[in-house]
This record gives structure tokens, C-alpha cells and sequence, in this order.
């Protein structure tokens, strides 16, 4: 059992040299290609090459690509009993991640719509669900106990399970890219994600799926190494951006060992602030109140700080739904909200609803780098959180 | 046997429209990113999409992940019997070719080094020998009648028949990418071939290895769909560019269904054309004679066709093995060779080595659009060659 992920400890190791050492070769060649952006948080308005992302992900790739081999070892001169289950798994488990690179890549060069930005997960999940199909096909939910006098023991959810899946594909890779906007924050989250699920990982490696979390861990260890190398560039100030490339990569690595490792509902607790951000974001998000186009924290130059970024719209731009929300919002203080403001007081103002805003609107200014560690200590906190749930509170609901 | 066949055809015909409907809706966001050349043949220069390979690459996958249901459709009841080892060739093949169309596009977008394009393809085909490896490892080769006497009926390659199917894929990448520069040729070359391996298999259907021909068509066909799509827009006069995206993706393409198909050596016979185009090439390519950056056609603004290309530079820069190269090609007629040029006589001239370049040798300077017509004819006559050579031929040599 330890032989393999030793083997992919050391490797994810040297593939974080790798990555640190790559990076710096390769921005130039980024900046040619006109792949850069500007920070809109500093002083000096320097061009920072993007889409980073793509690096470590490649790194990641090949890594695992020279990995496979390693947990079929004993399988090398006698291949008559060959696990092709096991190995399938991994196979289209790559599939799907390097699907996800290549269209989070596109996405960075051509600037890819919306729809697309909810199909193309969907679609990379496909390989992903086809294995599960065979090899597990388990579609069957087991309920908590304080619900089980109505609906029974456990429910089979058939074909609504898949479509769970598919979404959580969706989800995984658009919650991180919308909890975005800062240096390091896309990165240090994903991180912190990735080590919880690691630590959760290697609890259960005693346990009876450990052959699951062992597979889990043969992604997640790389996806450290290449993800910590990524961020040491990334972190503030910024020498590279990591793109929307990242934010793909890392949603169908974390989606994919839930979905094949058999923990999705375990990842999904360490989600909590990306579910947070994007229940608080979702009257923008689906324009029940108006939403620009960034929704970025403001940089103060005089102070060197963030402040929080506003939403300002006529008042009639507002439907009955938008204001019920805001009010409601306003009413417990989660927003910022100026009814009257303008000369002859028909725009009303708000702060662009997401956690960062809001960590900003209960601190009042805060230096970037500040920030950034103020909002990975959420992160932190809640798979603290997340760990109390799965293990103390659900053996209360779930225990025999 | 026909049933999947049937629906991958089916799902090929609707590829093709739907590529072609979604290349002009693209056009403009690959202007956008800047993705774009100049057409150098044409006498206005306009700015023309390039990668669009890219394009066609993604749907073709799109296509072929809707389609994995539909060869396994009987174990969709049942899966206790489910042949994961033809699911994991499937499964692989699809990796193989994703990763690469992530780095032809990484290579279109960053321009990256020579090393790399001969290192990215090794890579991306690991997943394909272990594949191999798992399933067949049989690295016997039958030797030709002939030569049994000396060397016996077989030969075990061991480890060095996965070093030649990992050089495959590279030199199947990149003998597309050398015979290019003019509309139309890169895809047509490769639809060609794709053709050749088409008739093939479906000869090869009614023979004892049918599902491994079976196999092949799943990829071919959609293949065909989206490349004959693709050819639309890029035949002369070229509305879009296909970029190293495409040929990255034909190559391999071509080499995954060679090896898995377990008909590699056929496979080659249908790149008659590209080995000559290499071979001629070689002393450019190993810089035995001086190499310009490009060595496409010269177009002429006055006559509106292309001549040769020239490549000038000082007698003494060319060394003993070079010099002696090129005289033999001259003795035989295959260079146009200057010897003394320039006012010192100093200078030597000869044109670029390429099977483009030869055919305007023979021809005289010919229009962009028949010497594409001429090439792809010449691909042709060679595939029916290759077919001679499989078949009435090959059995004076192997038949036992």
C-alpha cells in the first residue's frame, strides 16, 4: 500500500522543482504571445504574464503520465491477471484533466462565452462518469438517520446521480474561478482544498475504501507540488497570473478523485467558503441585481489599500426580486446599500456581492497580501469545520 | 460488427456539419487573441485565423466522448462481463490524442522549441504503449521470405519495438508539418491518408483482426468528418490556417490507430510521400546544407504563381559532407544548384529541399492552387502504390 505513494510523494517533489524551475524560462514566451494581464491592484501597471496554469497542469501531466506504471508494478511481467479496471480508472481520469486544460486554455487565449464555461466541464466529465458506470455503478445515497422514519435507509437515485456528478464537475471548476481577483487567493485556496482532501486522504487509508483514497492520493500529491510551486509566483506581488486554465485544472482534479475516490460529499464540505461566496454572489450572477463586468475589490493608490468595489445602477434597473434580496442582505448587514445617491437621487449603490467584498465591508481597507491571508484562513477554518462535520456529527446521523 | 459502425458513420456526417457551421462563428475570437498570419502567396496580405486545427480537434473529441457508449452498448445491462481492456485502449487513445492537441495548440500560442516538438509527442504516446504493453506486448516481427535464411521467421524487438512506435508518433507529427506551406495541403495530405487507412480497414474487416480495424474506424471516421470540414475553409483560397494544432492532432491520430490497430508498418506505407519530403529534406533539416527559417515556395506578384524557393549563402560555409550532398542531388537532377553567384563568386545557391520545391523544379513555376491539386494527386498515387505493395506484393513475401 505505501510503496506507490512514496514513489508519488517523490515524484511530486521533484515535480515541484521542475515547476519553479520552468516558470521563469517560459514567461517571456507567454508575454510574445500577448498572454499577459495587467494588476489592477498595484501602483506600477506592469504586464504579468497569464494563464500560468497551463504550466503547472503540463508538469502535473507528464508527471503522472510517468507515474502510471508505478501502481501496477507487480503486474509488469505477468500481465494475465491485469487490474484493467484499476487502470482505466486512471486513464480516463487523465482524460478528463487534460480535456479540462486544453479548453481552460482556450478559454484564455480566445475568451470562450458563458454557456461554454458550463458546457465544456460537462463534457470533459463524460469519460469520468462512463468508468464510474462500470465499474461502480453505485447510485444509491444512504440517508441520515433523523430523516430516515420518511424516506428509509438509503435512496437510489439512478440516473440523477450522474447528473449530480456532472454538475459537480461544473461547480468545482467555476466556484474557484469566481472566488478570484487577488493575488494568490485562486492558488492558496485550491492548495488549502487539495490538503485537506489529502489529509482526509490518509485518515481513510486505514479504512475499508482505502483503495480509493490511495488512488486519490496519487493526483492530489502532484497537484501540490506543481500547485506550490505555481503559487510562490503567484503570491503577492504577483510575478504570474495563473488564468482560467488553473481554476479548470484544479475544479476536475478535486471533482474527479470525489467522483472516483468516492468522497464527493466529503469534498464538497471543503467548499464551504466557494458555496458561500457563490450563494452571496448569486442575485449578480444571475442579474437579479445589476453586475459589472469586474467585480474586483477598488484599489486605493493613496493608501495602497482595497476598498470595496460598489455596484452603482439607476433605481428602476432594479426588479422587485433584486430589491427584496438587497433589502433582506441589508437588513442583516451583509451589504453596503445607498438608496439615493446622484444628483437627483435615482441611483441607488451596492458592494459587488462576493467574499472578498465582504471580508473588506467588516474590515474596512485591508492591504492586498493582508487579504489574500485573511481569506486563506477562512478556507482554512472551514475544512477545520468541514473535518468536525465528517467525522464527529456524522457519526451521530449515520452510525447504525 | 456494422451497428457501431453505422452510428460512428452517422455521427461523422453530423461532425462534419457541425464544424462547419462553428469555424466562421470562431473566426473573429481568434483574430482577437491575435492568432493569425499572413497568407505570403496571395497578393493582398489579409490577416488570416490561424490554429484553427484546434477547432476541428475539439469537436472531433466532443464526437468520440458521445460515442464510447456506443461500442459497449450491450454491457449497458449488464456489467459483470465488461471488456475493460477494449475500453481502456479507447479510453487511452482519446488521451493520447487530447494531450496533443493541448500542446499543438500550446505550441501555436507560445511558439515553443524544436526539442520540444520531438519530446511533447514521445510523451503524449506513453499512455498509448502502456496501453499496448498491457493488452498485446507482442514485439515479434515476421521477417520477409527472403531474408529468413539469415535471420530465421521472427524476431522478438523486445524493448525496441516500443522504442520505434514511440518514434511513430513523433515522426508522424512532424513529417505533416514539413510538407506544408501551401492552402490546402497540410489537411488534404492528411485526409488522404486518412482515406488510405479508411479503405484499408474496411478491406481488413472481413479478416481474423476485424475489431482492431473496427477500432481504427471509430477514429478515422469522425476524423474524416472534421478534417474534410476543415479543408472547406482551408483550401485556396485559405480562409483559415490549420496551425501545428492540426498536424499534431493528424500525426497522432494517424500513429495511435497504427498501434493499436496493430497495423503500424501499413500505416507508414501511406506516408510515401512525407518520407521522401524527410528524406529530401535531411540535409536542411541536420544543417549539413544551410537552413532558412522557412523554406515555403516564392510567390511571384506578377505572374500570381509560386517558384522556387532559393536558399543563398558562401561557398565557404558549406562543409565537405554537405557540398558532396548536394552534388550527387545535382548528378542526378534533384537541386537546382548555383555554384558561383554574387559579385566575388562567392556565393552558392540552391533551392530549399523540399518535395514542394522539387515538384516546381520539374514544372516550372506553377499557380498556388494546381501545385496543391499536383501534391495531393501525388499523395494519392502513392496510397494505391501502398496497396500494391500491402497486397500483391507482400504476399510473395510473407506467405508461408
Amino acid at each position: 500500500m505505501w510503496f506507490p505513494i512514496i514513489v508519488s510523494f517523490s515524484m511530486s517533489a521533484i515535480s515541484y522543482l521542475v515547476t519553479e524551475r520552468t516558470i521563469p524560462k517560459v514567461k517571456d514566451m507567454f508575454l510574445k504571445a500577448s498572454l499577459f494581464g495587467m494588476d489592477l491592484n498595484k501602483h506600477k501597471k506592469d504586464k504579468v504574464p497569464e494563464a500560468i496554469g497551463v504550466v503547472s497542469g503540463c508538469i502535473f501531466l507528464i508527471f503522472l503520465f510517468l507515474f502510471i506504471p508505478v501502481p501496477f508494478g507487480r503486474y509488469i511481467v505477468e500481465t494475465s491477471n491485469f487490474p484493467h479496471d484499476e487502470f482505466v480508472e486512471m486513464v480516463a481520469a487523465l482524460l478528463s484533466i487534460c480535456c479540462m486544460l486544453l479548453l481552460g486554455f482556450a478559454d484564455d487565449v480566445l475568451d470562450l462565452r458563458w454557456r461554454h464555461k458550463l458546457l465544456l466541464p460537462t463534457i470533459a466529465s463524460l469519460p469520468l462518469l462512463m468508468v464510474y458506470y462500470v465499474n461502480f455503478n453505485s447510485t444509491t445515497v444512504i440517508i441520515p438517520k433523523p430523516l430516515r422514519p420518511w424516506v428509509g435507509f438509503s435512496v437510489n437515485l439512478g440516473i440523477l446521480y450522474y447528473v449530480y456528478m456532472g454538475m459537480l464537475a461544473v461547480f468545482c471548476t467555476n466556484a474557484i474561478n469566481i472566488l478570484a481577483g487577488i493575488n494568490g487567493l485562486e492558488v492558496g485556496q485550491s492548495i488549502v482544498i487539495a490538503f485537506s482532501i489529502a489529509i482526509f486522504n490518509f485518515f481513510e487509508l486505514s479504512g475499508e475504501l482505502w483503495k480509493a483514497h490511495q488512488f486519490s492520493l496519487y493526483f492530489i500529491l502532484p497537484y501540490l507540488g506543481t500547485s506550490l510551486a505555481l503559487l510562490k509566483y503567484n503570491w503577492y506581488p504577483s510575478r504570474v497570473f495563473v488564468g482560467d486554465t488553473f481554476c479548470y485544472f484544479s475544479g476536475m482534479t478535486f471533482a474527479m478523485v470525489g467522483i472516483l475516490g468516492h468522497f464527493s460529499k466529503t469534498m464538497l464540505l471543503f467548499f464551504i467558503p466557494q458555496v458561500i461566496n457563490f450563494l452571496y454572489s448569486v442575485p449578480q450572477l444571475f442579474h437579479m441585481v445589476p453586475c459589472p463586468r469586474h467585480r474586483i475589490p477598488r484599489y486605493s493608490p493613496k493608501t495602497d489599500k482595497l476598498e470595496i468595489s460598489l455596484s452603482t445602477f439607476k433605481r428602476t434597473d432594479l426588479n422587485w426580486l433584486g430589491s427584496t434580496i438587497l433589502k433582506i442582505f441589508s437588513t442583516f448587514k451583509l451589504v453596503h446599500l445607498k438608496e439615493y445617491v446622484g444628483e437627483n437621487k435615482e441611483y441607488m449603490e451596492c458592494n459587488n456581492l462576493t467574499l472578498i467584498n465582504f471580508v473588506l465591508l467588516w474590515r474596512g481597507p485591508t492591504h492586498e497580501k493582508k487579504l489574500s491571508q485573511i481569506l486563506l484562513f477562512i478556507q482554512v477554518i472551514c475544512s477545520v469545520l468541514a473535518f468536525t462535520i465528517r467525522y464527529p456529527l456524522a457519526s451521530l446521523f449515520y452510525n447504525v
